[in-house]
């Protein structure tokens, strides 16, 4: 048995311990009534402006919180604490994912029946975190405009593990000449039926419909 | 000895190995006068527009030839090669980043001794990357313009192993409100003295400039 076949078996020794984790947090947020929604998305992609957006808007109606993944600095929790929400910044040194386990432990202290929502923003990175379940209810991949229409094509695993897929940075779709109708397509060829959503945090535009899926009693899902 | 140690223990035989096919390339290059340039950045940053323009300015004076990574599809070899070079696709499947190995395989048949420059795009993430060495000379990271100014704090490892930083998409600059002083100082609090290149693949600005330092005798290096 070579090393490489060696990494494997270990590996999904990992990905199995994952599991049993990521299945009792999903126990536990059905329990305490928190709806538990993830984001993925590649570095750059505008995930945490998206996130303070939501959590400003949600905060008002909603009480809401937020898990947030880097590999260094917390500028991403500090960020988001302007929304008014409690955050919690999940550092994870050279990992290039968030696992359940660190999710879990992010969580300790927090009442989660005091919480109708909770958002998880995974570590900036289109591969790694398509392997690893966190117990969430609902999956976002965002992609920006900027990133080029091919993305799903080239990263499929995370398209296919996500059940919405979010276009962000619309206020540039003209500037950078974006091709909506191939990053359609291309979505749905890698997913198909998948429900997506071209928004701009940046101008608003968009936002309130998304939002509208996550309210309503059951959010609408391609699993 | 938990699952997490022994994960730890086995990747790093694995890099072991990696560094020994890497080491093994690196001589081979030199012997055969090859300059090898590697480019690291995370899913559309401008990696393979960037490599298109210099690929066809290159082509014009020098022997050059590329080998792009991707986990599926061989859409930017096909990019690529509308340069006239000779371009061979790596596909990783499931893996966030080429191996030595996988370089080493791709080369296969490939006279090197005709060669002059080739270039190694890598898959587009800004973690997995960063721990295996190709046996190239020179590696550049690129990020865009769009990603945000914060990145090099927040993927700090893949910056300390690159030499030259190359900002893209510097047309999008002024549309984004790109803060170009924090970009500049947030890469060189991670690698102080840094060679930071600022351009454009779509407009070509800052291109020739970057050309200048590579057919250079002996290219500036931070290392």
């Amino acid at each position: 048995m070579n090393t490489q076949t060696r990494l494997v078996e270990v590996r999904q020794k990992v990905l199995k311990q994952n599991d049993v984790v990521a299945r009792a947090l999903r126990q536990r947020f059905n329990d305490a009534g928190v709806r538990v929604i993830s984001l993925v998305s590649s570095p750059g992609s505008g995930k945490t402006m998206f996130l303070e957006r939501v959590l400003t808007l949600l905060a008002k109606r909603h009480r809401v919180a937020a898990l947030v993944g880097d590999l260094a600095t917390d500028n991403d929790a500090q960020r988001l604490a302007r929304s008014g929400a409690p955050v919690r910044q999940i550092v994870t040194g050279t990992v290039c994912h968030l696992e359940a386990q660190m999710v879990q432990d992010a969580l300790e202290g927090w009442d989660l029946d005091s919480l109708d929502y909770l958002f998880i923003e995974n570590v900036g990175n289109l591969v790694c975190p398509a392997s690893y379940d966190l117990g969430e209810a609902h999956r976002l991949v965002l992609f920006s405009v900027t990133e080029g229409e091919d993305k799903p094509l080239k990263y499929p695993t995370i398209f296919n593990t996500a059940d919405v897929a979010v276009i962000t940075k619309m206020d540039l779709a003209a500037a950078v000449g974006f091709d909506r109708a191939a990053a359609h397509a291309n979505i749905l060829a890698v997913r198909p039926g998948m429900q997506i959503f071209e928004l701009s945090a940046k101008t608003g535009e968009g936002l309130e419909e998304w939002l509208q899926t996550i309210e309503s009693p059951q959010p609408v899902s391609a699993g």
